[in-house]
């Protein structure tokens, strides 16, 4: 039988392990089909810091979290092996060695039939698991939701941030533009080319003024036959959400996603072949309360009820 | 005349009594037609505690409340005696002493024709509330606002908590399972049987996604419709609202209600032969500002309105 | 070429100065097409306090704004001048002597042909500059999004605070009655004729619950429609929002509007002929996250590219 | 026998009624040896505002404290007859009204033969109060604990705001100049003569510099020595304390007071005729833990320890 | 080479194990000098709750502790080897099964030549600990830091609760009443006799204003002179402290001692027998900055610096 | 005239611009006896983030004080010219390059004879100023009051972070060694020579332990005694006082210095050739009530005051 989170009525939910849902921890990916991994790291944030404490945060609300989605019907740990494998060690003071070491940790998980569940985290961690993706899937269909298309060419001249990482990883080749999903964009930026230039790349976008008052169920079925059975990484940052859905991060936009959306976009991404998944930006010290961890908690756990393999119930 | 609130304008919002309302306070129910009633207790709850501060919160909050709900014309103040009965002494080391002396506490406030309308404190406290409306009611109708249908048999071993409420009143026939009404249920659970059972008894219930996007008045009509006359309490958890609406509460679910559905729902159940209601699990502690609190406050005056009797203007 | 605001790729956004969005700072108006203000009270106030620091906050979260509009393609500083022209000198000892320095301080601004965009402190501010804004174009139109209709008669017998601002300006012929909007209304109140006497007067009411699950894009159509090219001045209350969307706020009711509902009625009402503009009742002790400034500065914004003049790319 | 707290072994701390330690409430003073009394206000401060919910804060806090004062013996409510007779109805838009209103409602206090003990608010209350003493018992000797000696001529031109109670009590004749102590003054100020044209008056005046490390018990009977049975009203800024002690105040200053040496000098102080006590200055937004209110619930009830007429045990 | 912290050289402090200092984790106690344990629980208490989330924090904050103590020479993971095995499964809903819970984990533990180390939970988990020390190890030596005796005979008719412990403990002989010492007493009571009469059964009770202004180390050397070679169990209350070093707990008393002095107190007691210490009441929701977690996080690591056969080099 | 502040009597404190102590602005050095001068930075932390935002605050805190220091007599604006020059630009992505912008930033305030005091940030960038220092002036004497003696040789591999400045400034020449005043160090270390490495070095070194209780107005004058005339650098770690005292800031030691012993200290340091100073390690996330960047707001003061040339009345 696979690995099973501790229930809520075997140890109060304020007790036990500090790890996702209160899974087994484990060092490597060895026999798992799905590993938990944090990724601490605030130094690529261009705003408020806070998100390494991102990982801690998220992993102590997920305790809320029971094991089976009474929404959809999905019993996740009814067929797959999930673990939590801790954080990777990065080096707080470099943000370009911290991204080498990602990569060479994601290289290491992906000898390993495992589908990684990165928790963040600013949103400079995708760039080097995009590389570690592509390096053995070649290049791969992306969900990014997201209040941010991320795709400045550089800031501060340097082009590896927290706003780079796509226009690199379209750069490098390591996505497929024409299977690129860009949900939830909005704000304010520096010319009219800030989105519309990766829509010539092939980009597809949704901005959040065209998704406001409506279920995304439908955008998220719509996805799934463009996408087709290509592998696919799906990134979140948890500032697609609005602000109020989602207080403690450190570029909020207001217009954003509520959860309700949030749900019925992963919901309806269920079919994709996904091969990894991030949720990225959960900046704890903008929120105290908690909720934005356990909102990003739920994100994670939504995102695993769409995994190749889930049984439903 | 009917008991009022002290007006804003009399004396400053940030003074006075801390009464519900700044209500007349009067130590038992004798010449009333609303009794507001606190119980203040936390020693029910799984996971975040604080709802012991509840009461204290909620009343303060209240005094932005005016009498006269200029939304939907009710003038509550106009034809009901109301007051504030204070606060009912539990015993703080004891969870099951504590239900007991609820339901004397109860027993004694049904001696006289009143509608108690309760702040809590956690939802454990519903259940000897729902017993003493049985001893005088017979089995009452029942609407729940909730994001968990609180139907568990036990939690580690108890069989009195908040998780446990319904089962329990369900097996005690203190509530008509036909006329139970269970709005706003989501998040994760431990096996599919955990909704779909109580289902079985009878009760009717409306998950959060299919309420997403939707006006509620038409699902409070048709509850009033289905209920008709027969007595009927009315049981509020404040997180049946999502966290960006109700952040201070102690297990919240996202995806839950707005407010705005939450006042399209209680408006359209005017009409019920409503003997009581509650209020529960506002926690202080995770929301200072006082807003949570606030939407408590709202929710006991907009029940309060619709209550049988109300005039309006 | 215009003023500028600092880029955040040329200097970090936490960095730099305090003015808003970081434009130039210049003591008074001239050669400016547009004005900001602060106007940093609270005395005015008749719930929490804490507006006072209002501009302090909603100007350093303004730093995350960035000067193109992408989702709407307003490029306001490609043709209007803007800077920030500091805080009014109020008497926060004194109302009645605040509500004159401010007059007199918009009569001097006024002097230029420029549009004042006034950050508060609370809405008792926009007595005194409606009397300024008269003084100088006769009776204006007049937009006003706010959850109270702010038209009683007087509060412990103080004829000018935050909550007669609209009666005044009504009984001064500060404003054209038929050409007043009042939107997001709700909450509670002392009688029916709360609002309904305004409507009398010619106000065009416009409640909350007549809003809620739709776009406001249509409302603000017919608002441009029926207002025409008359100087119009917008006041915008920040508990016109929901208290889910700007928590830190001096009388928070729930049931408001959304900043989806905000951005779209603000993005249609393009075309008035705004005089000016202000944007109050930011109370950051109640929001410690600085989202509710953060709001506020976006709104801000929003009318910023609304107003005559502006270029769309 | 006197009037008795409710007991924490009776109700729980966190139930029951909301007055200074539970105590029971009436409205005037007829019958008591000591009359609480809440004066909500902010609008006479310069800098962070809030303590128009001090009194509601400093009640709640109170909650904690027992009868008995183990450190030294006192039994207050043995000989004693103490209420709370809540809170003055001033007007939240006008400071001169409201210390007028103030003035007026300790004149008929004052009637009675009941020493008061205010909740503040700010420290502006403590004029009007001196007008009231002075009127009944002539000059008063004075024991004022404040990081500031309020001996300011004006504030942008007003002459009565917590800035300059003591000038005018001092012009005023309210005070016997010589028998005024200011202890614990700090901070920085405008001139050389902002602290010695008050001491050219008669004023004994303590710094904090000179009282650190050390404890205030020789100070306080140097005072009792001095003022001899003189009546004496004690005013009790919270802002005397660091800002460790007490952060949540409106103007707070470093290096001041620790609570022990508030205690000590407090209790020294028996013997004194004292005729009143206020406490004022706690700003329960700067502090939601409740700490700042509590220790100020603290030194009520340690002045209440010292009043003439205290058994101890 | 006994167990190791992780360094904040190797794993960033933010990341990493949630375990005690990032000690490794084991379930049981086998081959341990000494085991950390979590006793998550805040039903216990009388006031505010919050304290069942200081287990978690107080390992979070453990993770700023570096293992070598600078100020004393201290090296306690030279020679003893440390590891922490987790939190106890208590029955939130029931007090009095949770406390049975904690003896029979303690007894577990016992089984091996261990000294543990509890993480608290309310202080009401102290009296099984003792429980289960007394049947290993006979009466106890005890030291006790603490703002209350917590020798209440019953609270609401309950005789197990925080503030009933020693009591109970000297009833049941658990404890060496001539070998007690109560340190840092205060705050108010019901009668003379709430500490007194515990001085008669011989405990020795230093209270708080004894200690005012004060070094602790005479104290610390008298108590291991008197105390001798007894095994000893040191109860650390973090509301020992003053509010203002530690304001994040459930029943905070003004005028404690001081960080310098705890830490004086603890290194005097180096030659003590310790069996066995407890660090209890540390609330998390009344201190989001973590600062109160991370002195109890400290006080455990000098705990831990004078078990018998630490080095100091 | 100098440069005056902006007077609290002239315009209300919570108005006008956002400069240290509403000083005037100017871009550059010329003509100031005294440079105020922001390095928001964070990425040189390895615990809590926030301090990029330190800067803000502390300017935003220090319209609280006033210009005259009443408790010693400094006048300091009566004879120096002082102005906030505003924000370095740093790098906010790479520590190695901001390091270097803040170094050429120094070397050219230096051009000018100035006496920059620095507003951190995080102690990282202390490295960077000590060699701009040592350019101009040669090894220069420090005082440095921390609790951390930041001579780590690296810190995962990286040789220049918060946690390494004094070994590298000590390799590289820029300091006396002799005229070297650590002053605070406490907590916890790796091994044994973490402290007394650097004391053979010759840094004079002043552990925690050895000042609790006492004054420091004699270690002040031992250290003026002592360095004589030399140019002298004063850097002032705000987590040398205790958590209780500062509680905003990144990685907190409990036993710490109070605010009386930091206003001893540097009153007594009058006399030295002071020719920089800075305050680091503000972390506004960390205490929303601003008391921690007051605190350092007044510390900075205080060093203002003890400058060489400054009048005392």
């Amino acid at each position: 039988m696979p690995n099973q989170p501790i229930s809520g009525n075997d140890l109060a939910r304020f007790s036990g392990p500090q790890s996702f849902m209160r899974l087994p921890e484990q060092a490597d990916a060895a026999g798992l089909d799905v590993a938990f991994v944090g990724i601490p790291m605030d130094i690529g944030t261009s705003w408020r810091s806070g998100t390494r404490f991102g990982p801690k945060q998220v992993r102590q609300e997920s305790a809320m979290i029971r094991p089976y989605n009474l929404q959809t019907g999905a019993a996740p740990f009814d067929s797959l092996n999930c673990a939590d494998t801790g954080d990777i060690a990065i080096n707080t003071f470099s943000l370009a060695d911290s991204l080498k070491i990602i990569e060479s940790h994601y290289d290491a998980l992906l000898q390993h039939p495992v589908i990684p569940m990165g928790i963040g985290g600013d949103h400079a961690l995708t760039l080097p698991i995009l590389r570690a993706m592509a390096r053995k899937h070649g290049p791969v269909a992306l969900v990014h939701v997201d209040a941010h298309a991320d795709v400045n060419d550089e800031m501060f001249g340097m082009r590896e941030t927290h706003g780079t990482v796509f226009r690199r990883a379209h750069e490098e080749g390591l996505i497929n533009p024409y299977k690129v999903w860009q949900i939830g964009l909005r704000g304010t930026g520096y010319s009219a080319e800030d989105f519309t230039e990766a829509a010539g790349w092939g980009f597809n976008q949704r901005l959040a003024p065209d998704l406001w008052h409506k279920s995304l169920t439908g955008l998220g079925q719509e996805i799934v036959a463009q996408i087709g059975d290509q592998p696919c990484y799906i990134t979140y940052d948890i500032d697609s959400l609005d602000p109020a859905y989602a207080p403690g991060t450190g570029t909020p936009e207001i217009g954003g996603l509520t959860t309700p959306q949030a749900m019925e976009l992963i919901r309806a991404l269920r079919g994709l072949n996904v091969v990894g998944c991030d949720l990225v930006e959960v900046s704890p010290p903008y929120d105290p309360s908690g909720n934005t961890a356990l909102t990003g908690a739920n994100i994670l756990y939504e995102l695993l009820c769409i995994l190749p393999g889930v049984t439903y119930r």
